[in-house]
């Protein structure tokens, strides 16, 4: 499949090396990053060069081979899973090469391109069950970028149009920007174009009057987080996307391997929604665009009700609301 | 009232000149311009340094003004009316000049200054019917520029907003940034933080969180273009704030003079939407957003529909869709 590798895996663990694309670059630059320091790792994963929860924690997962090559134990795999407090993937992979590997670094490499394999796999599972929806033909709409950017395979929300694609299905996608921080017009249509697929950027207000003209016929994001009830937590303007999907009878589907579900969440109250800095809204590229006279409220997600979403595309295959506490165990 | 003078004549007809706040420097600056040659005006109007379907009509009329008293006529008048095609209130205001004036330029500077207190007026009085919906800790939502800025008055969404502060009481204002050239953030925020209006810019993706969250519950809107059945273009993204005040039991009103009501339009078909130039999404600053391998769709207008409308606020007080054919006679 067609799509770009995000991360790599480079050589054995005495001299191998984590390969990333470096995503601040694009899409103006197509940028390769050779990190062999934990250090480097760190930085990478702080400077947002490799992003989305799953890439975050495959990242971290190799992080910690640099880590005990180095000899700095498990502080400095303490160091690695701190490097985004909030990645509860990071935290997750780190924690689990530990208790797989220990100290060493042959068996932590072992581990950490298992959890990699694992993420590949899921991302494929997905796109199969996902590309069932998109047919001839059709506009699919995303938000945001839950594609191979964001993990070490074929993403979740973008997967379903990888695999559609290399059917040799045509469809258009259309994109999001995504404000403030444009993952949709800098990351999803990047990727897309990059393999081939009719992809095309709008302003998020526009998104609205795309499926009112029917210019997109079917709804596919990712998510952050979903509560047992199929309450979504995602990228802010999920839940608009949502409402204008139902308003004009699109299918709206979410797209997440089942490390997304959160069995300790029983609807979305219980999902917590972080607030970012308001330098986000209040200037772009050194020009300010809202005065220091006005307030700025930027919040990073919004929940999207279970009743506003069509099915759930995971690795299992596509789920209702009613069917996910079952399948969680 | 405490709002900002978009334009003002300053002086007779003879050495008189236009003055206006160049709002390709807002909201980092506040420069005033002196017009005083009939080039200097039809090259703000291009470049937007006077935009807002009033206010480019009322510099219109004072642009008339300047181009008679350089001896120009009617070809000077119609060079004018062509600085912005689609700007009906420009030729509008330049064609009811040269007919209450011919080529005298003193008459014009009487009949610009008839077009300007009609559109004080106006506004005015859209301020205080509508101010009677603002009630004490409500939070009002608006999308794009409406405001003193587009006018030569106190705007018409905005209006009632700079009423309600007038008369002491407090609401808070929430305004969308109103992708892609951001007139809320950079306009609607500057001219009410201005006057000491509490105003917080969000995303437009955010919009609908807001609503859910009750931080609004009240939105106000102006207009592009009317149809007689109420169906109503304005700013792309005012549908999709639409959408989501009715999902949130928030009224939903439109702010517009009887001249934004097009009498020839029966619905919102009828109505044409622009579609604006890519690079509008492609590149913000030189820095590039959308990579070239994807299109971009950039859609200027959409249209509400009539049934998600609560009302009109008008010079003539609040109508109701029923009743614009009626009052339009």
């Amino acid at each position: 499949m067609n799509y770009p590798r995000t991360l790599q895996w480079r050589g054995d663990a005495a001299d191998g090396k984590l390969v990333i694309i470096d995503q601040t670059r694009l899409p103006g630059d197509l940028v390769y990053l050779d990190l062999e320091r934990l250090e480097q790792v760190i930085d990478a994963i702080q400077r947002l060069a490799v992003r989305g929860a799953p890439a975050i924690g495959v990242a971290g997962a190799y992080g910690c081979v640099l880590a005990l090559r180095e000899g700095r134990g498990e502080a400095g795999l303490e160091l690695l899973a701190q490097a985004r407090p909030t990645a509860v993937n990071l935290r997750w992979a780190v924690e689990r090469v530990w208790k797989e590997a220990k100290s060493d670094a042959s068996r932590a490499l072992e581990a950490a391109k298992r959890i990699n394999a694992e993420d590949v796999a899921a991302c494929e599972a997905i796109g199969r069950h996902g590309a069932q929806l998109i047919r001839p033909g059709m506009g699919v709409h995303t938000h945001c970028n839950a594609g191979a950017l964001a993990t070490s395979g074929m993403g979740t929300a973008l997967a379903p149009m990888y695999v559609a694609h290399g059917n040799g299905v045509k469809f258009r996608v259309f994109a999001d920007e995504t404000r403030p921080l444009l993952q949709g017009a800098r990351l999803t249509a990047w990727e897309l174009a990059q393999a081939g697929i009719d992809v095309t950027v709008i302003g998020d207000d526009m998104a609205a009057i795309v499926l009112r003209e029917k210019k997109t016929q079917l709804v596919i994001t990712g998510a952050d987080r979903i509560a047992r009830n199929g309450d979504t937590a995602n990228k802010v303007g999920t839940y608009a996307l949502a409402l204008a999907a139902r308003a004009h009878g699109a299918p709206f589907y979410i797209a997440a391997p089942k490390s997304t579900f959160d069995t300790a969440a029983r609807n979305g109250a219980d999902v917590p929604i972080e607030e970012r800095k308001e330098s986000e809204l209040r200037e772009w590229q050194g020009a300010l665009l809202t005065p220091h006279g006005a307030r700025v409220f930027n919040p990073a997600f919004d929940v999207t009700p279970a009743e506003l979403i069509s099915g759930y595309i995971t690795e299992d295959g596509i789920l209702s609301a009613a069917e996910i506490t079952g399948w969680l165990g």
